[in-house]
Parts: C-alpha cells; sequence; structure tokens
C-alpha cells in the first residue's frame, strides 16, 4: 500500500476520498461552526515526527515502528512527547507506573479534572496510528484551547499510559493494585520493574499510582478502530459502546516426541496433530453462533521442532472475546471439552489454564451522547460499535465515566506496518475529541 | 526410565530379560561356536565413556547427550575415539570431509577393504545409544581380532562418518559432490566450512573425500533401530532390507496478520488454521492406505507468534518416507492438492517445495545372508524390516555392496535423552558385526 509521507504534500494521492476532503475542508470549516478545530498539518507533523523513533533503518513512514515498551525508541518516544507536552505549557511529570500526565488549570479549582489519552508504545513490528492518534490528538486539543485562549471549567489532564500492548500496565497500575509478581516478569528482554526504572516510572512506589474512584470527571479516548467496520459502512466516527472482555487460555498439548522414520503412525502421540485440532475447533466453536464473538490462536510453539522429529509438545494460546462475558466463558467451557476429546483421540494430554480475564468495560452513555452531539457539529456521521481490542480505557472505566472515539483503519488492519489511516480522519477524530471535551466540561455526567 | 549405568553392576535390573540373559550367557558361549566374541564389558565401557562428551553438566548416562556436530562435545568425543581406534592398531586419519578412517592390513593386498563403521555425533538433547553403538562395536571388533591374532584377508576400515545428524554430511561427501553452498549453511551456529575445519576436515580438498564406486569389498553398519518393531517381536537381530526413500518438503502459508480482536471471523486470512488443516491433511494421506509408510509435520513456525494477533505466516515442514519412492512420490501428490484446497477454503496461499529427496537405499541380499547366517551362529533369531531413519549406509550403498544389523530400541524411542537399547543387545549386534566380518570377508558378493 503506497503512503505518501511527504509534509510538503498534505493532499496525499492514498484515495480520491482525501483529495476531495482536502478541497472541500477550508468551505466545510466555514459553514459548519465557529468554534474551534484543531490544526490539522500540525497534528501530522507530530505523528509523523513521532514515527521516527522506533522506524526501521532505512525505512519511511509506510514501514510501520517498533517502539515496544521499555525499548530505547520507547524511551526516545517519550522524551519526544514530554517535550511537546511542555511546549504546550502542560505541567508534565511521570507518575510511578511510569505514566506521563501532563495538566492543565481550570477555571474552577474544586472541579475534577477531564482526562484524555492513549499510548505511544508499540507492538514489535506495529504501525504509527495504534496509540498515537489519542495521544498526539490530546496534547494538539490542548494547543488548539491554548491558542484560542479557552480556559475549561474542569482542569485538564493528558495522560500517556506506559507499556499499553504489554498488558495494559501503566492504565491498570491506576486502576488495581499491582502484583509483585508482574513486576519480576520478563518482557521485551527485561524484567518489567527494571523496565519501569528505564522510563522514569518508580516500582517501589507503585501503589502511589493508583487514583480513587470518582477522582476524574470522566476518561476520553481517541483511537483507530483496528477493525473494518467504520470504513466498510463509510463511517468517519465511531461512538464506542464498550470494550469486550477477553478470556486468555494458555495451552499444553504433551504428546510424545520420536524419531519420524522409525514411529510407524499407529504409535504416534504426535502434540501437533492435537493441537492442529484444537486450532480448528476454536474456531468452530466461535462461529458456531451468529454473533460478533471471535476465538483465535495466536501463539503456537512446536517442540523439539525439527523435520524429522514427532513433535512431543506443543505450547498454544487460546483467547476468546465478545462484550458478553457469558459467551466468552462459555467458549471457554466449550474448548476444554473439546480439548478433553481430542486428548483422547491423539493419546496425547491436553492441560487448559486461564491465564487472564479481562471484563466488558462499558462506555458511560451520556459521554456516548455528547460524542456523537461533537461529531453532529462537525457534520460527521457517527455509528456505535464495541471495540474488540483492549484499550487503556477499559481500566479507567473503573473508576470514572469512560468514553472513545473512533476512527477508520483502512482494510481494518492493525498492529502491522500496513496499519493506516487517512489523516483526514485522524484529524476528524481529534476535532470531535476536542469539542467533546468543551462539551462534557459543561455537562454533569 | 531408570537406567543403571555403574559398570561394577553390568547385570542390570532394567528388565527382566537382562538377568535372564546374563546368567545364561556363559553356558550359551561355550555351546554355540569356538569362534571370537567381542569383549561385552569392554564395549559397554567405552559407550559410558563416550557419553561423558556432551553430557547433561550434572548429569548421568540416563540424562543423555548433545554432541552436535562441531561443538565442542563432538571435538572432544571425536578425539576419544582417535584415541581407542589408535589403541587398537588402526592406521587413523582424518579425510578432508572430517571422517576418521582407521585401517588395518588385511593377508590379501590386493583385495579391497571391507568398511564398517557409523558415526559418533548427536542430534540436541540425543542418547547414548544412535550411531555411538555401530561405532565402538566396529572398533571392538577390530580389538577382538587383534586379541585373537585374526588377520583377514581384505584389509578392514573402521569408519566414522562425520555430521551424520546434519545431512548426514561425512558419509554424502564420499559418495557424491558436495556443493560449495552447502559450506557455506549455518550448522549449529557456525558454517559447514568452519565447522569442518573445527573437526580436522578441509573444506578446500573436499573433493578429495570422494571414493570411487567399487573400491571397498562392502559396507557393514550395526546401529539401533530406532523404531520400537524388533522389541515389540522379541527379535534380538534386524536384517535390515533397505533404508527408506525420503521426500522432504518445505511449505509456506501466506494469510494476512491482523488484530484478534478486531477482525470478524468471517474476515480472517488465518494463516494458522490453513496449516492445521495441512497437518491434519498429512496423516490422512499417510494413514489411508495399509502400508509402513509415515507422513510427519515436525517443525512448524507461527508468525508474529501473539495471542492477540491472527496468524499471517507458518513456515512448516512436511515429509513423507516409504521404501518404494512411487508411494513417497504419490503422498507428495496428494499432499499438494489438499493445500490448493485448503488455501481455497481459508483465503490463504499455500506454496509447497521440495527440498529433499533420499532415493531408498537398498541393502545387499548376498550380505543379508551372511547378517543371517551370523547371527544363527550364534543362536540369534533375526527379522527382516525397512530402516526408517536415514544412515550413513544410504550414501555407501551407492559405491557397493551395503548391509546393515539393527537391534531393538526399547519402546522405540530415539533422538531423546530416553533412547536405551539393553545392553546384551548391543553385545548381540556386536558380535553379529564381528562374525559377518568374518564370513564377508571369505565370501564373494
Amino acid at each position: 500500500m503506497p503512503f505518501n509521507s511527504d509534509r510538503r504534500r498534505f493532499v496525499s494521492n492514498l484515495t480520491g476520498g482525501l483529495v476531495t476532503w482536502a478541497i472541500l475542508q477550508p468551505a466545510a470549516r466555514a459553514a459548519t461552526s465557529a468554534e474551534p478545530r484543531v490544526n490539522a498539518g500540525r497534528l501530522q507533523s507530530t505523528l509523523e515526527d513521532l514515527s521516527t523513533f522506533g522506524r526501521p533503518a532505512g525505512g519511511s513512514f509506510a514501514d510501520g515502528v517498533s517502539r515496544v515498551a521499555y525499548s530505547d525508541a520507547d524511551v526516545a518516544g517519550r522524551a519526544y512527547v514530554i517535550g511537546l507536552m511542555k511546549a504546550a505549557s502542560l505541567d508534565t511529570a511521570i507518575d510511578p507506573a511510569g505514566n506521563i500526565v501532563g495538566r492543565r488549570t481550570g477555571s474552577d479549582r474544586t472541579a475534577r479534572p477531564i482526562l484524555m489519552g492513549s499510548h505511544i508504545d508499540s507492538v514489535p513490528n506495529g504501525g504509527n496510528f495504534d496509540g498515537d492518534v489519542g495521544s498526539l490528538s490530546a496534547i494538539e486539543v490542548v494547543r488548539t484551547l491554548n491558542e484560542h485562549k479557552i480556559t475549561t471549567r474542569h482542569p485538564l489532564e493528558v495522560t500517556i499510559w506506559s507499556n499499553e500492548e504489554g498488558g495494559p500496565f501503566g492504565s491498570a497500575a491506576v486502576a488495581e493494585p499491582v502484583p509483585p509478581e508482574r513486576l519480576a516478569l520478563i518482557f521485551n528482554g527485561i524484567t518489567m520493574r527494571d523496565g519501569l526504572r528505564r522510563i522514569g516510572g518508580d516500582p517501589d512506589r507503585i501503589a502511589q499510582a493508583r487514583r480513587p474512584a470518582g477522582s476524574f470527571h470522566c476518561y476520553l479516548e481517541l483511537h483507530i478502530e483496528q477493525g473494518g467496520t467504520l470504513e466498510r459502512a463509510a463511517i468517519p466516527i465511531g461512538v464506542v459502546d464498550g470494550i469486550v472482555s477477553i478470556d486468555e487460555y494458555t495451552v499444553e498439548v504433551r504428546g510424545f516426541a520420536n524419531h519420524a522414520g522409525t514411529t510407524p503412525m499407529g504409535e504416534r502421540h504426535d502434540a501437533l496433530l492435537a493441537a492442529s485440532k484444537l486450532v480448528e475447533a476454536v474456531r468452530e466453536i466461535a462461529t458456531r453462533t451468529p454473533g460478533r464473538q471471535v476465538g483465535t490462536v495466536g501463539r503456537l510453539q512446536v517442540f523439539p521442532n525439527a523435520p524429522n522429529v514427532v513433535p512431543g509438545l506443543v505450547k498454544l494460546s487460546v483467547e476468546f472475546r465478545d462484550l458478553s462475558a457469558d459467551t466468552v466463558a462459555r467458549m471457554g467451557n466449550e474448548v476444554a471439552a473439546r480439548a478433553k476429546e481430542i486428548a483422547g483421540q491423539t493419546g496425547t494430554e491436553i492441560s487448559l489454564e486461564r491465564i487472564a480475564r479481562d471484563p466488558a468495560a462499558l462506555a458511560d452513555p451520556k459521554i456516548q451522547a455528547q460524542i456523537e452531539a461533537a461529531a453532529a457539529s462537525l457534520d460527521l456521521k457517527t455509528m456505535h460499535l464495541p471495540s474488540g481490542a483492549g484499550h487503556d480505557a477499559q481500566f479507567l472505566a473503573k473508576l470514572g465515566p469512560m468514553g472513545m472515539i473512533f476512527v477508520p483503519s483502512l482494510g481494518g488492519i492493525s498492529h502491522s506496518p500496513k496499519e493506516l489511516s487517512r489523516w483526514s480522519d485522524c484529524v476528524n477524530g481529534a476535532d470531535v475529541l476536542l469539542r467533546t471535551v468543551l462539551r462534557v466540561d459543561r455537562a454533569k455526567l
């Protein structure tokens, strides 16, 4: 997919739609509202600058990014973002969980802050939109308010959560206790504890990252959809109903490793054969009934993994997602039952352990309505949809009202260098975020 | 599986059969023949000594061995074996392909040599019998002839082939040209070229390792079966009909990596789902018709291999084996056809490339008859069977008459620390090798 990252040519050839937007934009702006809008070129410019931290050597924006938490690229990218936040006059600090928090004073000293943000860490070989769009749009919103000399009633806080892709970590740490054993886990080659220190956090004071429930007015997060629903419907703004429940399992299939040439077919205990049947079972279970539920085997490792050895051990991941926790739990029960059958058929042992359960996090209906109204003021159509991906917002929802704004992902592609959103859609999202901030600032939630 | 490696207690408790053998052996020896026999304790002792080179730190004989070619353990194990060969008065040298060759003069200066041997390199985490039994039995045969002051008509050559598990390499190099690109391949962390130098070979003179067809009287190899056929039949000596044909394929399944939470089931191009169907297809193809043919997927790698990413790429190995090259080719054609169907069903692309074709290598019928007769002279029952595993002997068969003797592998286990053969069975094999040498020395082949 070609991608034009030349800043001098903001009108990209990427799609006809983009060209149309760029031509019509000035007229549309004048027509719809006298309220402020973000600076589109500046937002794009900062996203392009951020993309250089973790860019493959010799690559371009289109080659994506590896800005895995605690890496040198993460450290450098965070320093860049802190610079932007300070330049926007935000009172910026790093909390013990490594979250970057920048505060802007409100007119009402008794009002609780409005939080907005996302994350800037990426998966290995990820894209330049996941997390980055929401993070830099939140800063752009502040810059726009500064330029227009607008002081909100509520204080504002831009929050850049640490290590979202690894858990999430930073946003979880503000909402719930961090188990000490989690700090001992290895992430990207170092312990979480040491990683946290690398980015300015303080694992020994991690409990002080917690925020009390009700301590903020609301939390707003703009994010790319990471799915293809908005693009297929040709709708620029998604209003998120909630973030799905996720159950993750780790599975071990134990067969018996033996020589591929000398072990007759009838005497094999082939762990990979059993694992293959389980991969198919996960798909059957997720597709048996109508609905948006999904089931995935994303990781699978074979031991000893040699062409001439019948596999003796396979480790794999299984995860199920749906807005309904009941559906997610049911799928887990079904896969456990199928694992038992498959073990019997293949002469293997299969153990299944649930290692994570993320409950669904519902977006606040009043905030959903404010997002709709903000989009309507910009003549942007909206649709409601669930988030199939986890987000920092799911942890903030434990503490106060939460709302999420989605913008389209072209081809529904994410966690890939091919991840792409139109600049115009990113700017639309930032404008909706700005107007939602101004609306919730005046609203009782 | 308990394993008694204490040399002072040669009568192991491992099986009732072993105890019986140990008690009956002296009487049986006296009754059957006045011909020489190998020294059982000495053979075991050298096998135990060899097992220390590459033994896991702090482990025992039962913990197996990692004596991967070109490793420090391989270098040290080879030095030990060279010492044994020189002590047995063999005129010992290393050929350019890293093979250790020890010559013993015959009474007829015009007679071509009888070759016997195997290999002492192992797979990672392998056992102490694969290759070692045949290698050290060949040396024990020479020691026994020395003690009995027997000079054969034909010269003898003990041949310890280099890097069998990696190809095989050394035995192949005596039979066919080594492609220069093979020397550039990385094996166990270094190039084959540098590995070869580490063990005293000479990659620049590799062509001089070749031996002309017809340059030896015959090649004999004793080896553990590495399968469970002999043990199940309670037969101590296997007479190998031939080594199966092997076709090895490398398969790439290309789907599309995408976020597991945001990509609906109906829009996935899941490379692992397709690969799983292919794993099942390989088994179906190998088991559809009666016969000894086998089909294996031993290696499978998933990319990017993360729990929350739909797999975009899977690389896997497929291999088929049978004594009939036609059957092997037919199975390859069938898997190619199934791959096409599966690609269509799963929205993936599957490419299949045959990367190796080892033709079947048949054992010489006259040598098979001599092995039978040698075993009969020792009151040892025999059965014929194919070798499902490749061996150095398959390359020697290209140049002259070849025969292989198998001894039972308990549980059919090989390429594992649990690989185990009774000491009594190893000694039986060495005795059959000794008597076969004496018989073929007098025979016209």
